[in-house]
């Protein structure tokens, strides 16, 4: 918390990133021209790129954007996608994610982002900067195209842990509220906690038992708890964070995911049916466009790693220039509020459980 | 599995299809009228219409199509939407729903369709018709539109349990293959366990062994097991029948639900944007009408309750008369084809279990 009045006095320094530029499956190109075109929007982010400083050298030489503004910091060697978790944590000590990880655990970004790997970034991100205390499991939030004002909830967990008791449903309440506040600019987030029914008596044990958790701990945590919500109020407007254990969650999005593309397929076959609707689809080009970017995931790519001694962005492997620069904006957005430093109070500030106390 | 020459060479009798009428949030009026619809459709069903004959009377006397092929059971009493399950079972013996459930237990009916309160069906299903010998936890199965041929893969559980254990999962593989036979006429449905990656090693540790079990039957129980698939294939083609536990299976199909209710109302605002695109809409009118007719959930409304001695075919609650049409089409084509004989003989005819022989 202190970090944040050590700046304000001085003259404003740019924002650091922390950014893995091997990662994905696009390869390093198409991350140094997100951090271009994240440079161009934004003139208070500078970058640290994390890799092969032989291929990202020319990469970066082109432009012009990131002169004086981007230090490669050289790393031989890269997590692929099928590289497993724990061989990674014993022999990934010279790769791009590791790397780009100690940034942060030195202090000197506040947050990284890697286009790489989910299941070695979150255990890489575990053992090197460690847990927040009072928190169990760390979550993985995303922002789901939704109904509501801002025109996106946070959910989380969608996929850091496949259980969670209601201690940890408890915490992820706490921390998607931190989120919603500094992500999205919500003074008093909703918070609905993901279950098969809305009636109090339905759901798993552990659901019963968080409800009240977090119930008790909405005055003092600043967000009101519309109890449980169902998959329909997801996309809905009943809650702006739903909380839930990373296999539902996970789940959850993929479907989600799923079935958006599957209607999109549908919609450009029903469009491309007849000369007359191939006629509709030109006249309604831009209105669908203007669609396609409300629900369009790439605008608000990136999955925040919660609950760790720094905020770590995960954007999508198959990522492109626009979604790694959206990527970035989040985690320049992120480190700029000082979120991580208010999400940590938050979750030392709840009132303390039984289990935490142990 | 005999059943089903008994009738071939016997003149074809009319399938009897037993109709809770006074379920559901639209009323009686609407499912005579899916009643009547049906009737038009299928000239070999006939009704058992459940329900207060001084309502039902005079709305089936005004449809011309179920002359002679409907009969009134008279029961005073309705389970509303809000009726405790719990509290069904110990008072609710006048009800149309256990009238409906009724016809069934005695065998004079091979299905019963019914609108109404979900648990409370579910309840009185299971008490009344009690569980097939083997099966542990029955459960509800629904179509959910997708890429593969046929356009809809099956997906259970959905909601009858909130928990499943491995033997539970392997009982879903073999109900799900029944259903997906007789119901979408697949000779060999491929069986994919729902889970948060595809990898063998990932997942809660009933997955794991619910994989082997499942794996292990796949050849005496004529599918083809696909192995681990997550929440996007449910909408895709990886496979066409989806295994998962009650509560996962329902949080992703509400939430497939919301998602596309969510893109068709941004659809629709982008389409009343501007002159252009309104007449865009006018032009495509037709496209979009058969895209919305192919992802319409009325046009295959019924999830079914499998895995007791009878079927029962849950239909929406506020389904429309095409959407209770659709359930009975549903319920005779699972009655002609002798379905559950088949589902019972396949889950008795799986190899058994260390735990099933306890």
């Amino acid at each position: 918390m202190t970090a944040a009045t050590d700046q304000s006095s001085a003259k404003p320094q740019p924002t650091l990133i922390s950014v893995d530029a091997m990662g994905g499956d696009q390869g390093p190109a198409i991350v140094v021209a997100g951090c271009s075109t994240s440079a161009k929007l934004n003139p208070d982010i500078a970058f640290i790129l994390h890799g092969d400083k032989a291929v990202l050298g020319p990469l970066v030489n082109k432009r012009r954007e990131l002169e004086g503004r981007c230090e490669i910091r050289h790393a031989s060697d890269v997590v692929t996608m099928d590289d497993k978790p724990s061989q990674v944590l014993r022999t990934g000590k010279d790769t791009s994610m590791w790397s780009a990880i100690e940034s942060v655990r030195s202090g000197e970004a506040a947050v990284a982002v890697s286009c790489g790997n989910t299941g070695a970034l979150m255990a890489l991100s575990m053992i090197r900067l460690k847990k927040l205390p009072g928190v169990n499991r760390p979550a993985i939030a995303v922002l789901y195209p939704s109904s509501n004002r801002q025109g996106f909830n946070v959910m989380l967990d969608v996929g850091a842990d496949v259980r969670a008791d209601a201690e940890d449903l408890l915490r992820y309440a706490l921390m998607g509220t931190s989120y919603a506040r500094n992500g999205m600019a919500l003074t008093r987030p909703r918070v609905g906690l993901l279950n098969v029914g809305t009636e109090e008596h339905k759901g798993r044990s552990e659901l019963k038992e968080a409800y009240e958790l977090i119930r008790d701990q909405q005055q003092s945590a600043g967000f009101d708890f519309v109890g449980f919500v169902e998959g329909s109020d997801i996309a809905g407007d009943r809650a702006d964070v739903i909380v839930t254990d990373g296999f539902t969650g996970n789940v959850a999005i993929k479907t989600g995911e799923g079935t958006a593309s599957m209607i999109g397929n549908r919609l450009r076959e029903a469009f491309e049916y007849s000369p007359l609707s191939r006629l509709a689809s030109l006249l309604a080009y831009t209105s669908l466009q203007r669609l396609k970017r409300k629900i369009d995931p790439r605008r608000v790519n990136g999955g925040v790693f919660l609950g760790l001694n720094g905020t770590v962005v995960k954007s999508h492997g198959s990522a492109d220039a626009t979604g790694v620069s959206a990527a970035i904006k989040l985690a320049a957005h992120l480190s700029d509020s000082k979120f991580n430093d208010k999400l940590a109070a938050r979750v030392a500030a709840a009132q303390p459980t039984e289990e935490a106390l142990t």
